[in-house]
């Protein structure tokens, strides 16, 4: 496994990015002069790339193809297409992935789907996960009549390894970038005939995860964070070894077999596929798809190998400054950020987004900060410890304009 | 009520077209040179504020502005500004109408949530409905567990009055264009305590329709045909008149009050922002908002009187062929598009392509002539149908490659 040292120094990071084998991933980014970008966590940047693509597929394939570029341009397999990009980032066969949709929405096709492969199953969600895996839980369980149970955070794995149904849970914590330990669960699963699916959203890009040795059957994940795709870009379904009639609840003329014979019977696609619904964003998935070849020629292994050298930067540096780290010291336990906690959290990352350096800020007193190893150096990081480390010194964050709350934080 | 003589020659094309209000709504759109854009309710063409600003929000609002965006550039209340551009389009209220993800997943949503306001209820679909619009039905229904029932196309009103439940309709027919009526539909509703779905589809942006006006209390709709929105773009929900207890069986975190909080309680927000699911896609949604603008100062009135005369006047002109009009005869009854019937319509149709006329093909016999009169001309119309004309007199369209079939047709 590849390893980095820790560096002790801006001089060290200069180093570390001179031999980084990602540095010239790094070039294919648009990013503004003068900021440090620590929030792909949340929204990754663009790609020159992907801004060529949004604007072929605006002026070229819209204005001159119109309606015609369903087939010339290929809009009709675009979201297998990229699904099949999407698939070698997360150890995937091509045909298992598909674009589509929202987290939010792919999460309940696949619970709904999943109900029908477990006898009297509940609907199962863990305490603290993403509010919306939480909640897409819950209205599913009401809409069907499937009882609804809440997994204890602490000492989850024994609860769920003592019940049966479908849970949705997410690899990585969005809170404390702690990685859940997909092999337990699914050996728990395997053994009450439970079904888990997985909400990959801040995992994909950034750790090495190979869903088919894993014995992953079902996930859904987002494609605007490490991947880059852009603003509220499409997300995707990943489907394996569940048998033939595994069917999403949500029947969409776009998972219908010969879409354009318009039969009134729904002959629903097999595996990924059949979990397509309506009509896809042509141009945020046109863009997500050119996005994905920031990763050509890109070792995961690489990627997460770097994440985890910049995330124990960022906790050593905490540790000097006295801030409290809420994300696993273990590299090998922790995502693609890490979570400091301070009461003023919210004021702090303001003070710092005013110095151009943009983490984020979850409620109730997490600062979040993003390590995405595509186009964050180690001098990056360095930096904006030195400002985080200045500010907390100085108390240049107790300014009204950095108490005042936006809509989103 | 707004009338159009119909014209009898190029020549009165010419004139009405000089006399026409929405001659200058024709200059917003960035058409492509040398051809007659017939296929607007299936993809509507691009504005050019449309690409002005799908190259802002990529290049200014995602580039430059990062996850700053949700607040700077507005992005996270974008849905709630698009649903309100498009209440005036559809008569509703601003807070009833939301842009969000596809028409199937709208109307899945929208059924779901209508189980509960009806006691014991059936799922019900109509025959020869748009294959998603029934689709999405069966399946809820077996997610459910409730019967579904499927109504004829002759006498299904009556059907429909005799029975208690959840019907997803199509407002226009998407291969006759024939407009339901909505108000005796509604009234049937009322009698017997049944739901209707509308699926405005081919309605929105070309009929003038009043949806509080006609008691109409749920739809959605499709945003990429006569509105313009580009390939793809999300739909809308409209939600009207329902109890406070109404909700979206999908729960998603843009749908939560105080959706930054992170609460493990789910609070859904009111009426159509409550039907909000995952992250919008941004790239898509923002290119939608400016489209929409094509209609500012433009009364829909004017819209439709103009849709009516140009769809008389291929029908004056399919007459005069000998082809057969699948469409009402009957402007009043019409939506925006003429269907006509020829066994090689698909081969005619790719002649008519050659020739930079697009229409498009339904299977099984179906060629349909949209006339969105935001763009399309009298003389774009008479033209057109002069090339149909030449091309069944000399078939030209019996040549091999206009046989070759597409994916998309």
């Amino acid at each position: 496994m590849t390893q980095i040292a820790l560096p002790q120094s801006r001089k060290d990071c200069e180093a570390l990015d001179a031999a980084d084998p990602l540095r010239a991933a790094r070039e294919r980014f648009a990013l503004p002069a003068g900021v440090i970008y620590l929030d792909g966590h949340s929204l990754g940047p663009a790609t020159h790339a992907a801004l060529q693509r949004v604007d072929t597929a605006a002026r070229r394939e819209w204005v001159d193809g119109l309606i015609r570029s369903w087939n010339t341009a290929g809009w009709i397999d675009l979201p297998q297409r990229v699904g099949a990009k999407l698939a070698r980032l997360i150890g995937a066969k091509p045909e298992e992935v598909l674009a589509t949709d929202s987290v939010t929405v792919n999460l309940f096709k696949l619970a709904g789907a999943a109900l029908k492969l477990v006898e009297r199953p509940v609907l199962m969600f863990e305490q603290g996960d993403f509010p919306t895996d939480q909640y897409v839980v819950q209205g599913l369980a009401e809409l069907t009549g499937t009882p609804p149970m809440q997994i204890a955070q602490d000492g989850g794995l024994h609860t769920f390894a003592g019940s049966r149904g479908v849970l949705v849970k997410s690899v990585v914590d969005y809170r404390t970038s702690e990685v859940a330990d997909i092999a337990a669960w699914e050996a728990a699963a395997k053994t009450t005939g439970s079904v888990i699916v997985w909400d990959l959203s801040h995992a994909a890009g950034v750790v090495d995860i190979d869903l088919n040795t894993l014995g992953v059957r079902l996930a859904a994940g987002c494609t605007y964070k490490y991947l880059n795709g852009g603003p509220g870009a499409p997300a995707f379904v990943y489907v394996s070894g569940v048998p033939d009639s595994f069917a999403s609840p949500i029947w969409g003329w776009f998972a219908a077999e010969n879409q354009f014979g318009f039969s009134a019977q729904f002959d629903q696609k097999p595996s990924a596929a059949g979990f397509a619904a309506g009509t896809p964003p042509v141009l945020s998935l046109a863009t997500l798809d050119a996005a994905l070849d920031a990763f050509e020629g890109v070792a995961l292994a690489d990627v997460q190998a770097k994440a985890r050298t910049l995330g124990d930067l960022i906790i050593a540096r905490a540790d000097a400054m006295g801030l409290e780290t809420l994300s696993p010291r273990n590299a090998l336990r922790r995502g693609g950020h890490v979570s400091l906690r301070h009461e003023h959290g919210y004021a702090i990352v303001q003070a710092l987004i005013a110095r151009g350096i943009i983490p984020d800020f979850r409620a109730p007193d997490a600062m979040r900060f993003g390590v995405a190893p595509l186009y964050v150096r180690f001098v990056d990081v360095w930096d904006a410890m030195d400002a985080l480390a200045d500010i907390l010194e100085t108390g240049a964050w107790d300014r009204s304009e950095f108490h005042a709350r936006a809509a989103v934080t």
